[in-house]
């Protein structure tokens, strides 16, 4: 009757005594969320909207409960690899058919986050990619690359978004330094605080949106919207991101939660 | 620059090596993944409906996404103690606010398979899981438990819902067995594979809907139209179970992952 000690019930018995917990990289999902902005000529994706179906009342005397429509990648939002004309073709995908593997990974995080906050244009490159290696080791293969940059402290719709006459400026990655993340470490995606995996000024590089364009067109994901980067360690925590398993999706809103070795 | 080894560390080796392996507990979900149908006089809750944003196409000439229209209570999905009357008061009720700790749990799988294939309407009581912990042990506090009918074997709509003119029949929990649960065994929830938590029957039971009533009442979450629940070991998986991140969510579509030592 005694159960055997494994790795999961370590895991189990750490929680429970508070030497690993759980940090919540989600934002609130509500009306208020934002979402990107694309120009006038392109299809929108919509916000969230909420319709009551019942309120403890005529329509369902003892439950609430609610309608809700929202485009896949609104949010804390998770991106498949056929979001881009780039991974079209490949094998797997979709939200349902990714293997689930990838939805627990480790985490590599980058703090770029006086960077950042003094140049919101800025791009991470091979070689500040190269240089965190130095100090933390190589990226393993099947981590996630996450770049902190706290944008997700910036309040309110427009600081976020921060678009200007000449569209958005918000941080994000050299086509370089995805071709290496990619290629040369084999991440199993890039995961970022702002409204896209994309710099703001990406249209513009070449390849246009190389977050979407190179990772996608190598079969690697993306996640969107992030917050609480800045509870992560440079290395050692565990993700959990799974999107929901929509035939033929495209992404989804997700919860991202990180397991995280107490400090 | 070696990594200092944790259970963190242990478990994504033991997943690189396939000792872990990650299964899906989850339903795919599209359109024609069946809802619950209530009686005439309460509204219904709709299934999924998907409009493409772009294709590929002068909507998006590079990418691919779509807007869904889905009730929080679609196909594999989590219900928050809000979703019952009897939990409308607790705190932390929501999609927001419960104790994301709570989104990473043990699991404790009785397999009551047999039973309902033989009788739809099976319900499983304290004596059963005293039984069951009989042999596996107790259950301990903060477990799923995850209660498998191979009723996702079920092929269609009509014979999963099993709907006749006096209502659907499919198996759940005695109310008495709720209360142990809730009361004496401090589980966070109970996780099904029928489209509900509760019985076909269970609107003639006393109280009504008991695992919402008492399980929601108690602050307990839910867990419903899972599957694989067969490939679970009775203990020793680790179910991520984390819904969206919904303000004031009642509940939330999501996807149920478990991690399972390999046989």
């Amino acid at each position: 009757m005694t159960a055997p000690v494994t790795v999961l019930s370590l895991l189990v018995e750490e929680m429970n005594r508070g030497r690993i917990t759980v940090v919540d990289l989600t934002q609130p999902l509500s009306p208020e969320t934002p979402v990107i902005e694309l120009p006038s000529m392109f299809a929108q994706s919509p916000g969230l909207s909420v319709e009551v179906i019942s309120n403890y009342d005529d329509n369902g005397p003892a439950w609430y409960w609610n309608t809700l429509t929202l485009g896949e990648h609104t949010g804390t939002h998770f991106d498949a690899p056929v979001h881009w004309i780039t991974g079209k073709d490949r094998a797997n995908n979709t939200t349902d058919t990714i293997p689930v593997r990838q939805f627990v990974s480790p985490a590599c995080v980058i703090d770029a986050s006086k960077e950042a906050g003094q140049y919101p244009d800025y791009i991470l490159t091979r070689e500040h990619v190269q240089a965190w290696e130095g100090v933390h080791g190589k990226i393993p293969a099947g981590a996630w690359l996450l770049l902190r940059t706290d944008w997700c402290k910036r309040e309110g719709k427009e600081a976020f978004l921060n678009a200007s006459e000449d569209g958005p400026h918000s941080p994000g990655f050299h086509p370089d330094c995805l071709r290496f993340l990619a290629h040369e470490r084999d991440v199993v995606g890039v995961g970022v605080e702002t409204v896209g995996t994309d710099a703001g000024q990406a249209g513009g590089f070449d390849p246009a949106f190389p977050a979407h364009n190179i990772m996608h067109g190598a079969g690697k994901l993306g996640l969107a919207s992030l917050c609480n980067l800045d509870k992560l360690p440079p290395t050692g925590a565990v993700i959990l991101a799974a999107p929901l398993k929509i035939v033929k999706g495209s992404g989804s809103p997700l919860r991202v939660l990180a397991l995280v070795p107490a400090a």
